[in-house]
C-alpha cells in the first residue's frame, strides 16, 4: 500500500467502492437516527463544559471529513461555509484557533437545519469522492476515511452520554426513548476466574483499524491473577453505600475523598432518592426504579476504587484486562453477552447466564475502569500533523477504561480499545469489575 | 374603589372591558412580535446567569397572569401544566421552590411550541376573565392586571437585552433585525442647564400605575445644580479611552478599578476593535461601525463615574434627575426627542436638535446611571405576600438608573421610574448624562 | 491660616508644640500597648484578605508620617528603608505600585524588630519636626499630622478586629487579654423615642478635625421618626434565630439570602454552639458563654436588616441617626454610657440604665448599621493628590455605620463620623438599633 | 524477628542502643539546624496550600514519634499537650479529625518556643525509650522508629522547599543562607547511554528500610532504550524558551497547555526577568544570575514533557530509570557526582565530569520526572491502620520522580525511591533527564 497520513495501521486489502460507500452511509445514518428524537432546542444546549450539544456533534464529525478528505482529495470541492472550520474544530490546535469549548452551547446559529444541510453537502461530496477516486488515491485516503468513521462512532456514544446529561438537568426528567428497562433475570453466580501469568502481547499489530494509542503491540510480563466473572451490580454497590462507604475515608484515594467532600457525592451520578425513600435512576427512558441486578453505571474511578478497597479486592490493570480477554478467547467481541448500541436498549442490562468459567459482559453494557493510568505504550509515537494530535496529548491525568458500553456503536468495540476519562468523571457509561 | 392586593396605587376610574382587553392584547402581542425573528434554538440559550432565554421570558410573564389572576379570579380555570409554576416562577420565593436561575437555559423541554400553546391558553382565559367578571371583581383585579402588563413590558426590554447578549457570543455576529443605524445628524451644542434648588416632590402619589418603589411621594430638599443638556456620546467616551481613562486608577472607585483589572475592560461592553484598528459595535443589527454621535451605551456605573471624574463633573442623583424632569416640565415623556421601542430602531440614536435651554433624550435611547444607590424612599413599605417581594428585596448593592431606553415599550416610561442594576453590569441599554 | 494639603477642615488655633508632641506620643504609644500581648508570630499572619497583620498595621501608620510629613517637611530626613514605601503603602495607588493586599501576611521580613525600629526612627524624627518647625510650617502640616493621628486610631481599631479574627481561626481559641466580660446588670426598658422631623444640619462645618467624607455640612429634610433607645441584644437576636430567622427568605434582601445560603450563616460571626448545645461567643478574652444582655455584635448589614424586618421595624438612615444625636444633645459623646476603648473591656457591654427618654450607647459598644449606602454628601469633592484618595474611592457598594465601638480609641468618636463596610462583612464590631 | 506494625520490610539485625540513639539524635538535630536561620515569623507562614510552616514541620514529625511510639511503648509517658494530636496530625484521617491543611499557617499559637519545648520533651522520652526498652520491644518498635526517622527526613526536604517558596513571595527576596552558587565548570559532553532490554527486578525486597510503595519487588520486561548521561540544564531549557516552546501547543499535553494558559507560565518557577532583560533565579541564597550549566529545576511534569517533545525525545519510565541505575551499578548512590543536602549547597550544581559511558547526577541535584504515573506495584497492598494510609492513598493523578535532590538528607536516597508530585507542581527541586 502507499504512504498515508495515518501511519499506525495498515489497510490489508482495498474494499470495493460500493462496500466503502455502504459503510460510510451506515455510520452517517446512525448519527441521524440517534438525533431524531430530539427537538432543535434539545440539540442546542451544553449542560456542562464536558458536554457538547447534539448539533455540534453532528457538525464536528462532518467537519472531519470535509477538512481531512474533501479539501485535500476532491478536486473542485467547495467548502460549505468559511466559518465552519473555526466553529466545529475541536481540539485540533494545529488547524487554527478554535471556538472555546464551554461556549459551544451558545452557537444558536448555524441552526440545526443549516447543519443538516452541511451534512448533506458533505455526504454528497464524500459519495463522489469514494465513487470517483482512482485506486491509488483511494488507498491513500482509506486510513483517513476509516479514522473519520471511527471518530464519528466515538461521537455517537458521546452524543448519547451528553443528551442523557442534558435531560437529567430538567426537573421534568424527559425520556429520550420510551423503552422499558431490560427485564430482571436470575443472575448467574459470580466466580473468581484464574488467569495464569506470563508474557502477553498487548496492543494492536496494525493489521486492521485501530487508534494510535493501541500501538505498538508489545510484550508484557504479568503475574497470576484472578478476574471477577461479572460486573459489580447496582445491588452490590448499594451494600457499599448502606455500609457507609461514602463516609469512610480509609477506602478512598486522597483526591477521591476530596471529591466526595467537595461534590457531596453519596451515590452514583444518576441515582436519586425519592421523597418516600425509594431509589430511582435517571436513564434515557426517564426516571425508573433502580434495577438491582444491572451493572452499576456512571461511577467515577474514585468510587470504583473505593468499592474495590471496601470489598477487599482491587481493579484490574488494563494489561490484565486485555490478557484475560486473550486468555478467554474474546477475540470475537460478540460472544460474551455484552449489550451494545445495536440492542437499542440504551442502558446497561443484567447479565445473561453463560458458560461457567468465562467472564460475562466484558465488551458491553459499561466501560470498565482499570487501575491503569492512560500512558503511552512502550515505543509509542504520535504521528505528525493535525491528526497526530489525536490521542497522545491526553496521556496524563486520565485513567484507562476497557471493554465497551450499551452506547458503543456496531463495529467499534475491540479488546485492545483504550478508552480514557479523568478519575472524577461520571457522565460516561462507566462501571467496573474486580480483580484480586 | 375596593381593597386590592396591590396597595401602593389607586386606579382612578375603571376602563371599559373592551379597552382593557385591547390593552392586554396589545402588550401580549408585542412579546410575540419581539420573539418572531428568533429560531427555537435562539430562544433556548442562556449566555450568562443574568440572561434568561427568550422562551423563558415568554413563559414567565404568562405564569404571572395565571398565578395571580386566573387561579384566583377565574372560576373553573384549569392550570395549563402542573410543573410550570415551578419552572417559570422567578424570584418569588414565597410561592414555592424555584428552578435555579442559571439553569434556565437547560430547560429544552417544554419546547417553544409548548410555551406558545401556554400563552394561547392563558390569553383565552384572560379574555374570558376580563370580559366576564363583575365590576367589583374587575376593580379588585385591575391593579394586578396592570402590574402584570407592566411586568411583561419589563421583560420585553429584558428579552432584547438578553438576545443581544446571546448573539454577541456568536463569532458569526448574527443580526436580530437588519435595520440600518440612525443617520448621523449634526449634533446640537451641549449646554449646562441650571436647575434651582429647593423642595421638590419626588415619587408617585399613587394616582395611576407605578411600581411600589416609586412610593411614597415625599418632599426632598435639593441645592442648586446644573445638568447636561445631552447624553455623553460614543465620540466623547472615545476621548476618555484615548486619554488612558481605563489605565488611571485616580478616576475610578476602588471596586470599579478592581473590575477593570479582573475583567480586562478597555471599552464599553459591545465595542470591538477590528484587525485594522477600526472601532465597531455589536448591535441588534449585527456588527456596525462605531457611531460617534450616538449616546454611549452598555457602560457600567463604574465607567460612567470614572468618565465623570475624568471630565471634572459628576453624575446626578436620582432626586436631581427627577427634579430636573419636573422643572423642565417633562411630565409628558414623549417631548424630549427620546427614542424608545416604538421607533423600532433597537439602538440609541444621535440627538435631534430641540429648543435651546432644555434637556434632550431624558426619556429614551439609554437608561441614565445616577449617583444614587437603590434604597427605599422614606416611609416605603413593601406590600405583604408574594407580589410584595417585588422590589424591596433588591434594595441593596444596586444603583438607580433613570429615564428610558431604545428598548422601553410604549406606555412604560415615567419620570418617576426607578430602574436599577448592579454597578458592574453592562448588558442593559445604559448610558449617562453629567451633572455639576 | 495658610494653605494646606488637606482642605476640608480648618485648624482653629495652633496648639503648643508640647501639646502636639504629647498628643502624638499618646496615640503612638497606644498602638504599642495594643500590640504588646502578641508574639511575633501573632503579629505576622493574615487570616483572610480583609485582615492585615498587626505588624503591617504598625508599619503602615508609620509610613503615613514618613511619607506625608517627614519626607516633605523635615530637612535632612533620611528614609528608614527604601523598600518600605512599597511594602507599607496601602490603597494609595497614586504613590506607586503597592504590595498586593492578600499577600501582606507573607512578609516575614522585615521582622517585627525591624518594624519597631522603624517606628522609633520615625518617632524621633517626628518629635524633631514638631519641636523644631517654624510656626508657618507647623500651621501647614498640622492638618496632615491630625489626619495621620486619626488614621493611626482607625488602624488601632482594625488591629483589634483583625487579631480577633486571627485568634478565632485557632482551635485553641487563645485569649488576647484575660479580662472577664462585663457583669450582667438589670437592663433598662427599651423605649421608642420620638424625634420630630424638619430641617437638620448634617455633617461637619470643618471647624475641628473630621474626615473629608463628613463634609460639606448641608441641610436635610427629614420626616418624624422613632428611634429605639437601646441596641438590639444577643438575647433578642437569639429569639430571631429560634424563630427560624435564618430560614425565612421573606425577611432578607436577595443578596443577603444568597449570602446566608452560600456561607451557611446561622448566627452572628463569632457565636458557636458547643457539643452540649450551649451558646458561646469567641471574644478577645477567648471563648465565653453568650451574654444575653450585651448588644449583638459582628453581624452583617444583611442580618441587621433581616432582624429589623422580622421585628416589624427598620434600620435608621444615617441622617436620622445624626439628627437624633443632635436632637438628644449628644454633642459630647461621652454621656450616653457608651463603652469605648478607654474602658479596656475589648467587648460590647450591657447597657447601664440612664435617664428615661434618651438613647443609650449611641457612641460606644458597637457600630450601628444604617439603611444608608455610603455615598458622597451633596457638594462633596475629594481633595487632589494622594491623600485625596482617602475616602471618595470607597463610595459605592458599602453601607454606613454610625456611632463608635468598644474598640474605638479616645478622641476618635464623633456624631458626624461615617464608618462604612460592605453589607456582608462581619468582622467589625458591628451591631444595630431599630427605627420605625 | 517479631511481628511489627510495619510489615513491608524486615530489620535484618538489631543495632545497639547507642547506635540507635545516635542515629535518632543525628536526624533530629538536622531539623533544628535547618530551622536555625529562620525567625519565628519566617517559621509561621504558609505561602500556598501546598506549603507548611517550618514550625508545623518541626511539630508534625515530633507528633509521629509521640503518637506511634511513645504513647504505645513507653510506660508512664505523659502527652505533652492534649491538643497537639489534633493540630499536628497531617493526612492520617484514621487518627482523628485533622486541622484543615490550608489553615496551618494560622496557628500562631503554639508559639515556636512551645514547639521547641515539645521537641525536647519527646526527644528526652525517646532517648529513654531507646535506652530502656527490652530487646523484644526494641525489635517490635524498630521499624516504626526507622519510619519515623525517614519521615522526618522527608519533611526536612519539604521544609527547604517550603521556606524557599515563602521567601520567594517577599519583594525583598531574602536569602536563607548566603552561600555562593557552585562555580561554573566546563560541562562534560552529553552522551546517549544504551541500556539493554530484558527482565529487571524492580523495587525493594524488604531487606533494609524502604517505604511501602517500593514493594513488592517484581520482575519487569523492558525493551532496549537509551538514557541521557546528563540532566537537562538551564542553558538548554533557555533554548526551548527562545524557540517559543511556551507558545507551541503541539509540544504540550492538553492539561499542560491549559496550565500554561491559566497560569501564564513562560519559564521555570523561580526564574525572573529583570528590567534590563537579564535572567535571574530565586534561590535559597536569594536572587542570583541564572547559571546556564546547572540543571534546570522547579519545572512541572508538563514542562519536562513539552521540552522532551520539542527535543525529539521523551522522559524515561520509572522502570527504565531504575533498570539503568541497576545496569550502571549505582547501588551505592554516592558515586555519580550527585549533590545532596550533605553538601550544604542548597541548590543544584553543574555536573562534574565523570568516567565516560556512565550517567551523572542520577541521585542528586534534582528529582527527575518520569513518564510513569504513580501507581501501586503489582501485588502491592497497604498495611492496615494509620501508618497504612501512608502511601497508597496518593496513588492517583500524580507522576513519579526518581533520584534525589540537593535537599535530600544523608541516608535518604535510594535507587528504588519513588517520589511523586502532581504534574503541575513546581515547588519541589524537580528537573529531568531525557530518554529515547
Amino acid at each position: 500500500m502507499t504512504a498515508s497520513p495515518i501511519e499506525h495501521y495498515r489497510v490489508r486489502s482495498l474494499p470495493s467502492r460500493e462496500l466503502l460507500a455502504d459503510r460510510y452511509r451506515e455510520v452517517r445514518d446512525l448519527s441521524i437516527e440517534l438525533a431524531a428524537p430530539l427537538t432543535p432546542e434539545d440539540q442546542q444546549v451544553q449542560s456542562m463544559p464536558d458536554v457538547s450539544p447534539t448539533k455540534w456533534h453532528l457538525a464536528h464529525v462532518t467537519w472531519f471529513f470535509e477538512t481531512f478528505l474533501l479539501k485535500t482529495y476532491l478536486r473542485g470541492y467547495e467548502e460549505f461555509h468559511p466559518a465552519y472550520n473555526h466553529l466545529f474544530n475541536s481540539y485540533y490546535e494545529a488547524v487554527g484557533p478554535r471556538h472555546a469549548r464551554p461556549a459551544r452551547g451558545l452557537l444558536t446559529r448555524p441552526a440545526l437545519q443549516d447543519i443538516l444541510a452541511y451534512r448533506a453537502h458533505v455526504d454528497a461530496a464524500m459519495v463522489e469522492l469514494i465513487g470517483g477516486s482512482e485506486e491509488a488515491t483511494l488507498e491513500t485516503l482509506l486510513p483517513v476515511l476509516e479514522t473519520g468513521l471511527h471518530h464519528e462512532q466515538q461521537h455517537q456514544e458521546l452524543l448519547l452520554m451528553d443528551i442523557k446529561h442534558v435531560f437529567s438537568c430538567n426537573p421534568l426528567a424527559p425520556a429520550y426513548r420510551n423503552r422499558k428497562p431490560a427485564m430482571v433475570r436470575s443472575l448467574p453466580e459470580m466466580e473468581w476466574l484464574p488467569v495464569p501469568g506470563g508474557h502477553y502481547r498487548i496492543g494492536q499489530d496494525g493489521n486492521g483499524f485501530c487508534f494510535d494509542n493501541e500501538t505498538p503491540v508489545h510484550e508484557t510480563l504479568l503475574g497470576d491473577f484472578r478476574l471477577a466473572s461479572q460486573l459489580v451490580t447496582n445491588g452490590e454497590f448499594l451494600e457499599f453505600i448502606d455500609d457507609g462507604g461514602y463516609q469512610k475515608p480509609e477506602h478512598w484515594h486522597m483526591d477521591g475523598w476530596a471529591a466526595v467532600q467537595a461534590e457531596g457525592w453519596s451515590s452514583p451520578f444518576y441515582w436519586r432518592e425519592e421523597a418516600n425513600g425509594d431509589r430511582t435512576e435517571f436513564t434515557l427512558a426517564g426516571l425508573v426504579p433502580l434495577q438491582h441486578d444491572a451493572p452499576v453505571c456512571h461511577v467515577s474511578f474514585y468510587e470504583a476504587a473505593a468499592y474495590a478497597s471496601w470489598a477487599g479486592a482491587r481493579l484490574p490493570t488494563e494489561q490484565e484486562w486485555e490478557a484475560a480477554a486473550i486468555y478467554f478467547g474474546l477475540g470475537d467481541v460478540s460472544e460474551d453477552g455484552g449489550n451494545r448500541l445495536a440492542s437499542r436498549l440504551f442502558a446497561p442490562a443484567p447479565a445473561t447466564p453463560g458458560p461457567a468459567g468465562r467472564p460475562l459482559q466484558m465488551t458491553g453494557d459499561v466501560w470498565e475502569w482499570t487501575e491503569s493510568a492512560y500512558l503511552p505504550y512502550p515505543g509509542f509515537s504520535a504521528p505528525e500533523g493535525a491528526i497526530g494530535e489525536y490521542n497522545g496529548k491526553f496521556m496524563v491525568n486520565q485513567m484507562v477504561l476497557r471493554g465497551a458500553s450499551c452506547a458503543t456503536p456496531p463495529g467499534h468495540a475491540r479488546i485492545t480499545y483504550r478508552n480514557f476519562f479523568y478519575p472524577h468523571q461520571r457522565w460516561a457509561f462507566s462501571g467496573f469489575r474486580l480483580a484480586s
